[in-house]
């Protein structure tokens, strides 16, 4: 780190996820200088008009890579693919990368290349790259010279989901079912058709019914997590909001834990796993209001909502439990742009750099 | 039927549902006259004021009955609990009843009572009562003097699955997991915190996890289509838009039948069920354009979009297939007041008068 | 027309309000058949997939032309610039055109070309023309050949004063301020970056602040209906819904009228000028609901509201009076793909042809 | 101030005004403790979700009140009518008052009777209250007791019209019209029919058009700007969003001035008023990205976005204008609850303790 502060690079700096990391970045004590790259025309502030006035300019990625020695850390901001072929020659200089696309988020090259369908061009850095939840793997995130974001849906998933199925109550072997809603901003930057406003306003879009290419990423981390080989049906969708992820998963218990299990036991599982308040995991809590007691009443705020972490990088979890079918239920919702992506790979970049974990993330959402 | 056309009741002609009932009926060329209920002061188009200019008044319910005479069919869109005592009286004039309630959607008092958590007053009209979904049993409905109109997220699910569930491919055992949001409209049009525009705004949500009502009324209708007993997770939310459900079911399939399938079988399966164009189900389309192939490309417009259908009676099918993890995938979207309430009410009524099934239902979605 | 009702031509169908022109003329029970033009190779109900199940097939424009002499009437939905040159081949033929494009809406070619930049290759056509808003000049429209349909601003703010402006009690000197809103179908159907969902979402998009080429168009045809040279100020922008035009406009009162007018003056007025109820214009509707009364109660329902009119050709319209700056307040709404553009095409067909004139716009908004 | 920093107290902390001011200041660093208050018995994170694992607790009015002497600053979010007759109880122990509500931001209670219908309790304080827009009174802010901080209509015209107002080239005769699109945030809290989602989503909900009682307060405010009487024609509205407000506003220009003005001239103007980057206002900034200049282009981009200042302190502002009528176009937005409440009180807050006037309030727009 420079005496002034860190000097960031942001490789891919037109889309959603690299002009968040510069927001972010931007009201960040510890941050001296950041450098957004481009390959297009368009000013940086014309291309990201909330933040208009900050100054930031767009460099090339040519010339990011000639000024190596004057940076701390690189972040990676680009289509899935590109990120594999650069990184060690950031590496190769001292500077750590936090790579927010999928190239580095497998062990395996022949997962990579399932779920993406591209050769793998540097898969010696497979096993060095750390795969960077802080809530999960602290320790590993802080030494990592490389660390992979994870994909949107499968953090707030793994948030969500981490708790219960280690808990040994939950029965893993039928698949285990996600349903997740994401903002437009989840989908390219690039002009589409089907993402024309017309065409979201008052919709839900759902997409890759097929199989979801985070749905292998989400059954590997769960796998580790649980030491076994797991399914995950995980069904997404773009909803008519431009930040958020709403994740419902549903999880049948154990026919030894139905009957021992009740709200009250899947809250304070959870208050465990996370901790309460400012004991626990700062960005991970628990909305568990107490409902009403009435038979059908709709008592919606004793559950997550997705509007209250925007812009935030809280991740908001509630669990139930429906005792008849005896399937617990969870939501776990994030901001997709900042838990889901930016937020998280600062909550990295802090850890990595010995700052305090929440520098920079400490606003409530919006 | 009066000479002229139908006397129509609507009792309980303040909310959501009995407002989109007197919509549809005062564009449909078979209907005379319109009597909407009400037990407040709040004239009928300041009420539902995309009404305005329609002339409708609101009488009293006891005015209403005291007109029986002049009517031939009835709605109640009244909370569940009303219908069913008053009913009868207009059934004793030969008035036919068509309830939006869940009044009558159980055969059994005791589901009714472990669902709704009330005893009902006339169990002796619950075999009665025919479960109203003209795709399913139109024969039955035509001849009903009493029909149960299904449950928004019912219709919108059955329809979806249907096909699916009893083509003998699928998997019964596991739990079925369908996932559903539904628009604010859904709620009921009591004010409440929860439901301002500002809670609701770019978020979900999420309501009853621990089992909504509608669960075991959906197990009810697929379990007597497949003959056996079902377990659904029913999974519900509220979305940020007014109109529209949008239904994701997951149905693995049978080991026998994983390598057999792909989505065109699935497709072709749903086409021989509801029958292609104007030789098949006019209000339920199959969404099967073609993928463009490429691996994670996001093919928006190759699933059913809740917007398409708004205002309109329609429901809009797409099937996909998870060939990894032997999983069928089912997308289900009605507009929950028109298909999922008033329009397949009307459809019932359609039925029962001998009328043109798609009479003053030709619009399509806006 | 046909013995079994009227053949129609929609060209370019591919767009927002071809397609709001077939999905309305398939419910029309006088249409027979709806010939739609495309240049491009994709299938109809996938462009347009609310009309899923219709059975519509893209034609091109030379095929269109080439069966001239069966069609009864041609719509054009065209970018401003192309129905010029085309539509006399039609009206050769004996088909009557109702154009959507600015191409016909001014008499004067220079004033067509100060607004739109392009030389017109049609002037002969101009004088022939008759500007299509049949609440102010249905004899007209009932004989024309050509009709030029209005701009949506335009008849939105229209109908909204014409009964204040020929009131004589408008003071016309100054510039009349009208602010609108339209929905993002307003916009072309063409991908463009700043339409795209994110961002638009919870945002508001000013255009053409330097002045709305529909302002000249809006200048004229109040000019010709006060018999003098008015100036309007007409501030244009997208909100965040997909259909809707939402007008607000201020007219400062004469001194001499200051004093004698209250809400319920210019209530009466707009009564008289557009009729109560059946008695009156159909679609013209006054939304007067009466006040609390209360000092800055905000009595929301007492004004037009916009998803009032969603999906319908109804025009809700609200009048106000300002007394201590002695200012008279209009609102006006309509759909801007109905009234704004489809439904009244539709409506002038129907008076072009004697059929009823809300045929096939029976249906309220949803 | 306390060495440990500042301790706060929230007068009225349930309605959105409130909840967000314990936003921003959980997030500032010289901010110690914070004291909300409630009457009712709802958990503060429970009323406030976004807030969740903050740790604030309610306390009563009279708690707050009997530790006054703890106390640095208290803000008022009170309806209007009730700060009056409490402030000075506040004030007499030392501590400084923001005043969110309208009580004490008129010099004259007569005013403040004609606009708000109460008589003023304490008007011997209406003189020493400094009306709080830092950008304009900066001085005055700084050495305030008590200060009113402005409506969020009119800190966000007031902003966007002072420069031309005072610039001499505006005509300042004929009414000055504004229109203005709120958030809904911007309505009460308290749960009402017509702010129900339903009756918002897709709509533009007109209030007041009789004359918002924010009007009298604009025209106060640049009536003592320019040194004369002013009218302003001010029209509100809430829109489909919680947060934001739009403001656009017409200014004919002076005769003499017309043909010496362009876009650019303006843009300078605004430039010179509050400065470029970082040497100028921090919050207040000019989008005036070039037109591609070709006719009837929509560039969007080239005014501002409600959306890019969401949930920060920012003001954007945009201008153009209309060469052929003489109008020159003024485009203003803030967040309603930040820059237009708690956002400008904290603004206040830092000059008023001589903190860095940004200190809190760094995060742009998400």
């Amino acid at each position: 780190m420079n005496a002034s502060g860190l000097n960031v690079g942001v490789v891919g700096g037109t889309g959603y996820s690299g002009g968040e990391l510069c927001r972010l970045l931007l009201a960040h004590p510890a941050v001296d200088k950041i450098l957004p790259t481009s390959r297009g025309d368009q000013p940086f502030e014309r291309n990201h008009r909330n933040l208009l006035g900050c100054g930031l300019e767009f460099v090339t990625p040519e010339q990011l890579l000639a000024d190596v020695g004057d940076l701390d850390v690189v972040f990676f901001c680009t289509p899935t693919g590109e990120a594999m072929s650069v990184v060690e020659r950031y590496l190769d200089h001292g500077v750590r990368v936090i790579d927010l696309s999928a190239d580095f988020r497998f062990g395996d090259p022949d997962t990579y290349r399932a779920a993406h369908g591209l050769e793998h061009t540097a898969p010696h850095l497979l096993t060095e790259a750390v795969y960077g939840i802080s809530e999960l793997n602290r320790e590993r995130v802080r030494s990592a010279r490389l660390v992979a974001n994870p994909g949107c849906y499968v953090i707030t998933a793994v948030l969500g989901l981490a708790p219960l199925l280690t808990s040994g109550m939950a029965s893993l072997d039928a698949p285990l079912h996600v349903s997740a809603i994401n903002g437009t901003t989840g989908a390219s930057s690039t002009p589409k058709r089907d993402v024309m406003h017309p065409h979201v306003f008052g919709s839900i879009l759902p997409y890759n019914m097929e199989g979801h290419r985070h749905a292998p990423e989400l059954e590997d981390v769960l796998g580790a997590l649980t030491e076994r080989r797991l399914t995950v049906d995980l069904n997404t969708a773009h909803g008519d909001f431009a930040r958020g992820i709403y994740v419902q998963a549903s999880v049948p218990l154990l026919s030894s834990a139905r009957h021992k299990v009740d709200q009250s036991v899947l809250s304070d599982l959870y208050e465990q796993a996370y901790g309460a308040g400012h004991d626990g995991e700062h960005f991970v809590l628990l909305n568990d209001f107490p409902k009403s007691g009435k038979l059908n009443a709709k008592d919606y705020d004793v559950y997550p909502s997705v509007a209250a972490v925007r812009g935030s990088n809280f991740c908001h979890l509630g669990v139930d439990y429906d005792e008849s079918r005896g399937i617990a239920k969870v939501i776990a919702v994030t901001d997709n742009l900042v838990k889901g992506a930016a937020g998280s790979a600062i909550q990295n970049m802090n850890t990595m750099f010995e700052l305090p974990e929440i520098e920079g993330l400490r606003h409530y959402g919006a």
